[in-house]
């Protein structure tokens, strides 16, 4: 059976996001990272933008990525995100990055549930249940 | 006596606004126009951060750039800006980007005025005037 | 039969993507029609980042955009693109950027063929003949 | 007397690295830790531009970023770089960007000299020596 923790995305590397050394700047992963999650959250039935609609927001708070390899202009990417759950108010979002089998960025991002005025609010149970069955 | 609608402004090409042509990616300075126009907006003691805060929106509806020469990463661009008013609700902004005397890039931007509910409304009698006098 | 010159891409806005409006930021586009213009090219055979490892770059040299109504966060826009022969060495491209069928943006692009080192050259006569069957 | 490894930046926050939950979007602040990177190598008498020319360049091959408070539209913040040895090849820079007094975001960053053709080399000794008196 699937495991409906983890999701697969492909995205590829667009020419604006290169830079002067030939391969994808270092900060373009940051909305490759951001779109597979996104996209995680859909294949479970949870639309990022209905939660923001019901007053979910989920800044991130934290992000380590790992650049092991380059990429190119016009690489396809194959992006395979693990969630976690990290206590009652925490998600984690554990990305592969691979081009052609290879791995070319590890991605780890941490992102808090708060209301739309900042306060700290606990995961929807709906969504919590989806990660957790 | 300085012509109050017109600023100047001075830019440094990130790294990250490059691409793999070696030169700033085209899609780089629609930010640093848009800088010259809050920077120009200031000198004439009209903070946009403020106006959004009193309610009159800036959204852009019409760009056109045209690119004269390559820039490069750490270049130093001069942006010199000319607003004028276009009817009751627009202005219009006309940027020169030079870098060491040679004409770079020339963008006209418009933008109108709107409520945060987006329907049009006049530019603030304070600032029309600051661009008339 | 098909117009080889027409094609259709679709694009769904990303989170990095959208601005304080809540919309999408008048920046985004352009990598949008960027990627829509490198889509059309391969739906003609013609892969951008091969055209480049051999020798031949397209540079923008002007945009023209006209934003008719915003575009929010995962809305799926359609780009319909219709590439122009402009004389031996440039390229028009004209995107119908459209979200539920509604107009949203209108974006003219035009490039020109250039050697590594900058000089002008004439498009590739397969990519031109692509064009103009 | 000062410490040469520590270098202090401005930057202000630009409409277009804002994002739809009203704040600046936290892929935003990995160019202005670039920027500040590039900065302190300034400082100290390196022009990174200059880096690269001579065969020099230093990709980023891990970033840390805490995201502490949110930083918006306009604010100007105070980046504080401290640059690390790491061993032959590789630099650290720790970064503390603030607004108005209040952490907003860690930065760690790791780069690594490498050669044009992507393998390791020392870094200079001349900038080692700049980082270590």
């Amino acid at each position: 059976m699937a495991d409906p923790t983890l999701y697969t995305h492909a995205v590829r590397v667009r020419y604006a996001e290169t830079d002067a050394m030939g391969v994808a700047h270092h900060s373009s992963c940051i909305a490759w990272l951001e779109e597979a999650r996104i996209e995680a959250l859909r294949s479970l039935g949870h639309s990022y933008a209905a939660l923001e609609a019901s007053g979910v927001l989920m800044p991130v708070i934290e992000i380590n990525v790992q650049y092991r390899s380059s990429l190119r202009f016009d690489d396809v990417l194959t992006l395979v995100t693990q969630i976690e759950v990290h206590g009652p108010s925490r998600l984690g979002f554990q990305t592969r990055i691979e081009c052609e089998g290879r791995l070319a960025i590890l991605g780890h991002v941490t992102v808090a549930a708060v209301r739309p005025d900042g306060r700290p609010q606990r995961i929807p149970d709906a969504l919590r249940s989806a990660l957790t069955l």
